[in-house]
């Protein structure tokens, strides 16, 4: 599966996996695939570079990346506590309600949050940026759009492709224009911060918006028939995030949320703007329903949602309170159905992939198929 | 472009084609795919002979199909006068308020509404099968789930295919249960009534429930790129419906709307519950956005809001008014930049399938491409 993309890359199948997962992310590297480590959960700058060591270690050569999340835009002398004070009253009685409402225990005396959302502030991502260039990344990613003009600039004088997330051929656009190399046009169905467009009209869209940049398709691909198809759309390969979710190698730290996963079907998804403050899709839950309830006080608006909810959610994720559990996913996790190896996923949807082009070959009258 | 199912129903392309319009449906029969005619604005049978026999005239013997819109469950003696008793003061009175507001004409005194959804009530429609099966329709398809039991026995009894639109696995097995022939899988993305599924997902999850049951793949599809896609999914054909809207042989009867819907981006729809009282894609307007406003009194349910909404947009169309003119059409809206015959649409989408089968096949490294 190879495309000018995966050529210049170096890899042998076109296929971006993106993951907050060191050991998934070297092991689709080491599958012939593009690792994609998410930096976003990494605070402290040592952290991420005790996990590029390791992945550094265990990619046996191939290449892999790096996926931050930079506002294009500075917002200058802000600070976390700046931020924090801006939330009404009001939304944090309405947190503490539905945590009490579920009965989820107090964190304990001087507990850390687990999860914090501090990778989006763009002094922590730019502190990621100091750590990963020491490292021989081929790629950076940005999910919050381009990246600012020196980050683009740093990144190319290492030789490293810049990407950017789009959700519309407007964006796709304006990414192109800003000097990126690598769109990632993120569909309706995709998990995390989504816009409304389905891959099926935005992967065409955004390729003929940015043509000659190579634009990966992302959201509804789990299959080896999903990626025919967005190569048929005009991708030069693939961006999948949600189905290392459930491999054996990723750490979800909760056989709680892994089991919901597993069982989760295609309809079990929303996209809402409970966990950040922008629409993301993620599991339907208790949660979910709470901040989307036209009754309730709704969502604040991206960073402040995030800061708001770090600590219940993290307060969530470790006591498992079942029916508030969720996670950022797409529609393809009905597809994640049993606990597997990457090297086993990727050799499903490469084989599906064959399986594929065969199909439409046949349908096409060509070659042997004919 | 062949599959079991094209070559079952005699027809060059596996592409299936959805619309109100006899002239389009005799064009795309013509052009080698399979028209299929909409009854749902049919409230006379004799109108329906009428237009059925012009098909028979202008079809050159290729095979062409009916959609109906009928409930699988049948309301014994519910007139329309008795839903009509059912639709509250206070949504007649938002109707009046909103049309007021955008200065939309009084109807003539004694001017009968030309927008009318009787199709749907399940005596009209069965009216209009008495007529159809009268005529050599080759596939009965119903936007509404399963046809009762005695029509798919009086279908099959006359070599008739059934079709149903589905909006996810789980209505594609029901369908399948049901006995029905071929599940038309209709992706969120689509015009008219969805579900939350996009196509990349839907596709094969319709396709894995029903095998070995053909799928049509609908919804987001509108270039060879897309139909490529589709079938790679597992799709035996493609249904299209929004696309013909702008076609020279479409006949919208306002040339306003078919400006709006040629200037239409991709992200100018929204599923709006305005139209019928069920989620249903359509172009974004100053009437979907006052139905779906929180503090408005929100929609009926089908189908009291079909018929409170009848005239005003039967008046919303006669007269023009731009802010609130609108149409069932899909995200593939995006696409439809100009008015061209059925036939030049017909060939770019096959000429486009081509072109993104060798794609695919360049990058599987196949075949003469490799």
């Amino acid at each position: 599966m190879q495309t000018e993309l995966s050529r210049r890359l170096g890899i042998e199948h076109a296929i971006f996996g993106f993951t907050p997962f060191p050991a998934v992310a070297a092991a689709i590297s080491r599958a012939g695939g593009f690792g994609v480590l998410g930096a976003v959960r990494y605070s402290a700058p040592d952290e991420l570079a005790r996990d590029l060591d390791w992945m550094q270690e265990h990619v046996d050569g191939r290449p892999y990346g790096l996926d931050v999340v930079m506002p294009a835009k500075k917002v200058e002398g802000v600070s976390e506590a700046d931020v924090e004070a801006m939330i009404p009253e009001g939304h944090r009685q309405f947190v503490r309600d539905v945590l009490a409402k579920h009965g989820v225990p107090e964190p304990a005396e001087g507990e850390a949050s687990g999860w914090r959302i501090t990778g989006w502030m763009e002094q922590v991502a730019r502190s990621q940026l100091d750590v990963a260039f020491d490292y021989p990344i081929k790629l950076l990613a940005n999910a919050l759009g381009s990246p600012p003009a020196d980050v683009i600039r740093r990144a190319h004088d290492r030789d490293v492709l810049v990407a950017a997330l789009a959700g519309s051929a407007r964006h796709a656009r304006k990414h192109a224009e800003a000097g990126i190399d690598i769109v990632v046009a993120q569909g309706y169905e995709a998990g995390g911060h989504t816009g409304e467009i389905a891959s099926m009209v935005l992967t065409p869209e955004a390729v003929d918006a940015v043509t000659p940049l190579p634009v990966l398709a992302a959201g509804g691909i789990g299959s080896g028939r999903q990626i025919a198809a967005a190569l048929a759309l005009g991708a030069q390969g693939v961006w999948l995030g949600s189905l290392w979710l459930t491999t054996t190698e990723a750490d979800l730290h909760s056989p709680a949320l892994t089991r919901k996963l597993l069982a989760a079907g295609s309809g079990d998804t929303v996209r809402s703007r409970a966990l950040t403050g922008k629409p993301a899709r993620q599991l339907r839950t208790e949660w979910t329903e709470a901040w989307d309830d036209p009754q309730g006080p709704g969502a604040l608006p991206m960073p402040l949602q995030g800061l708001l909810v770090a600590d219940a959610v993290s307060r969530i994720q470790k006591y498992e309170v079942q029916e508030l559990l969720g996670t950022p996913v797409g529609q393809i996790v009905g597809r994640m159905t049993s606990e597997r190896a990457v090297q086993d996923v990727f050799d499903d949807l490469t084989r599906g992939f064959e399986r594929a082009v065969d199909r439409v070959n046949r349908i096409a009258g060509r070659g042997r198929h004919a």
